[in-house]
């Protein structure tokens, strides 16, 4: 026996499942929706179709687009002889929100992991070595979170890029064991200005 | 100059207005439905469109349904000869959660208040006096926040129905102030063993 509508029930099920909002803070947010459902709700409903329908990986860097390239792609004026090297899109956005940065970004989708299983094939590390000749970069930013796993991807890449380009990490400003997008942006932007020569 | 695609910003900038999440958990959860995109946010903008096209107020109680009557309203068991009044739907889903009560619902719409002009004529009450008769009830049960203004509209229905019905409150065990939305099911369930005549 059910307290709404199946429909309904479906919804806050589907809303519980996400990151930050647990079965009580669901309900809560479908009650808020279901009040407003002609300015939120449908205007919600259609935004996901919009995205869901539309949203992949863009072909040069891993951000979230919706054509080829992302809009940091498309810009020309971002193409300054830096690339900034992140784990995953959450980490982009997260140095993204600083300001700091101004040239173009390259997402790795994970690091590499023994334990995981995770070797130099699993993440776009050919596409990094590719960028470098193509875009004529002179800096290569690594951006990796302060973890083992981390260190480790940041190693190999200086390595993968010795000789070609200029590798630079953020300095120790990063925590350790701290995970970039739960940082405040303060701390990331002194982590980029003191950034050091691999 | 935006990080992500203008519909995914949009998107984001929709998410972030839901109570419960900010800017940047509203951040974290689109870029994670957008992994998700087919398991997760496809299903999610169709149990939305689904509500937002369906969702209306119970013809009876004010509960949300998606026919005339809502799947308590509906249930002949719950016809058990008493009402539960909460002040809104927030509220019969918390007393529903625990389990405790087995009748129906009647929502106000929210408490008689002199600051915002908030009169008998602007919420459910005559509706309730009409069910006390059509539906035989025997106990009205008032779990009204214990606010200043969810004590004057207690004390009006109790007036209301006089003579017609017997009126109990839940307990003390509310505290003072208190949201029935925010507290624990142990002491909502307490309060309504302990409820007390008015
Ligand atoms: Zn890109
Ligand atoms: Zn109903």
């Amino acid at each position: 026996m059910k307290t709404a509508p199946p429909s309904v029930e479906a919804l806050i099920d589907l809303m519980a499942r996400l990151p930050g909002l647990g079965p009580r803070s669901a309900r809560r947010a479908v009650l808020h929706l279901i009040r407003k459902r002609a300015l939120q709700l449908q205007p919600l409903a259609d935004a996901m179709a919009d995205v869901a329908a539309t949203a992949r990986e863009c072909l040069n860097c891993g951000n979230i687009a919706t054509s080829d390239l992302c809009p940091i792609c498309e810009n020309e004026e971002r193409a300054d002889g830096t690339i900034c090297v992140v784990e995953d899109v959450a980490d982009l956005w997260a140095m993204e929100r600083t300001g700091g940065f101004k040239g173009r970004y390259h997402v790795l989708g994970g690091t590499l992991s023994a334990l995981d299983a995770v070797g130099p094939e699993d993440l776009r590390l050919p596409q990094l070595a590719d960028r470098v000749t193509s875009e004529e970069v002179r800096e290569v930013i690594l951006a990796l979170n302060a973890t083992v796993d981390g260190q480790t991807t940041a190693h190999y890449i200086a390595e993968m890029l010795e000789g070609r380009v200029s590798v630079t990490s953020l300095a120790q400003g990063v925590p350790i064991g701290g995970e970039l997008d739960y940082l405040d942006d303060g701390t990331i932007s002194a982590a980029l200005r003191a950034r050091k020569a691999l």
